[in-house]
């Protein structure tokens, strides 16, 4: 399934888009796209119905595919091929940070340029869901604990991130910065997670490619690894590194312009398109 | 006022704590200690009341005053005393870091010591609870965007923080990480936030003591200043910083053990009391 959650910013209501690629809505049958909902027997529950019984809406806005996120989580370095633009060595083991989950917009929604931003960068990034409760959770059992998998562009301050003072977070973190969706795709629709090709364009030029077969640590490692060290609840995200091809690693370093779009894809996820914005 | 929540970790209801220290249920007022409720006007009606209407409680369990915390953001080294025992340099800006909200509990509530952890250390701090929405806001009307203040004890995994690749949260997120509490003290009551003494004592030693007035970088310039790079929202928790007597800074290191008893307290937002377990 394709859930999705569409409407105004704060009061969306829950989705799914159909085979025809037709939205319809699903509000008679969940509350909303979060928490419980993600779990398999809830999910299983929403694949026994018939798309064609739900009514239709054409709706001017979709949301974040997800609600009430309790931690989106964001792993650094971690496609090979990355972590040589940056100059740095492959990490030992995965590198984790943390987004604001007031970062968290839809997928067609403005992107805001900070204040005394001049190095907003793009990042896409295959993003997990949990769908249930996941801690010291071996590799071989990770899987059992993903909702589906979401498109995520990692929208990143360079100077914020790294000339701030210590911690990432900071420019990681600006309203607008983690644009996820169009849809969470549910797992069973997602063969295997390490075989996904990824793109992102700015203004029509081709700027990412890549593909999750080239990751350092896999969906099934990052979900073990994360719950070594915190509980993983439904709806959780972690976005799991992003492929060559930021700004920061161009020659020169290029950044993000209002005005500007960025449009994103991954293989079976859908796309993302966002216009930037002066905050 | 002192607002508090009490019962089951997960179905706690709210309450406050009324002069002569007997618990009153606020269930009929608010439906819970989070969001709206936190916002001034809100917080006036609840003022309104007489705490002497209220229906006594006796709980078995205080849980965190707060609920539906969106951040739970931590500076580092914002003591100065603090930054020359760890041996850094004083940070020219605050350093950020963000702790999992999945972290947070009641200020008596277990800590659980994390498998494979040797290195799980202390940290008592004033936290600044957000009661309406601030996005670049000038240090001059900061504080008219805070509901209060609380108790927070950032423990923090020394290893985790630092030798297992990049960025703290790692170390900082682990179940049972953030006790909070016992209330959230409304802003009304605390006159000024640069005059607190705080305290931590491991297994009746003291091990902390320090007060507000050698943070590094105030209140109002924190909430200023994280504002610049995110939207703080009601329930959101910006841990200020821990003054020195942490274990790392003793000399040889000491860390927390299975059964030790950590209690801490800050004048006029009361103590907490955390058993030590394995996880």
């Amino acid at each position: 399934m394709k859930l999705l959650r569409y409407g105004a910013s704060g009061a969306e209501r829950p989705g799914l888009l159909d085979a025809q690629g037709q939205i319809r809505d699903l509000s008679a049958y969940v509350p909303d796209i979060a928490g419980d909902a993600l779990a398999p027997n809830a999910l299983a529950r929403l694949a026994t119905l018939d798309p064609a019984d739900l009514p239709p809406v054409t709706p001017d806005r979709l949301g974040p595919p997800v609600a009430g996120v309790g931690k989106f989580l964001c792993v650094g370095l971690n496609y090979a091929d990355h972590a040589r633009e940056t100059g740095k060595e492959p990490p030992a083991e995965p590198v984790l940070f943390a987004k604001a989950v007031s970062a968290i917009c839809g997928p067609y929604d403005d992107v805001q340029i900070p204040r005394g931003s001049d190095r907003t960068d793009w990042e896409v990034e295959l993003g997990i869901v949990i769908g249930t409760r996941a801690k010291y959770v071996d590799q071989a059992r990770a899987l059992d604990h993903v909702a589906g998998y979401l498109l995520v562009n990692d929208v990143s301050e360079r100077r914020f991130q790294s000339e701030r003072g210590g911690q990432w977070t900071k420019g990681k973190s600006h309203d607008t910065f983690g644009p996820i969706g169009p849809w969470l795709v549910t797992k069973d629709e997602i063969g295997d997670p390490q075989a996904i090709d990824l793109w992102l364009d700015v203004d029509g030029q081709r700027r990412q490619t890549g593909n999750t077969r080239t990751m350092i640590f896999g969906v099934a490692h990052l979900v073990s690894y994360v719950s070594q060290f915190m509980t993983l609840l439904p709806g959780d995200i972690i976005a799991t590194g992003t492929p060559p091809g930021v700004g920061l690693g161009m020659t020169p370093p290029t950044f993000l312009r209002e005005g500007q779009v960025v449009t994103l894809g991954a293989a079976g996820l859908g796309e993302q398109r966002q216009r930037m914005v002066q905050a």
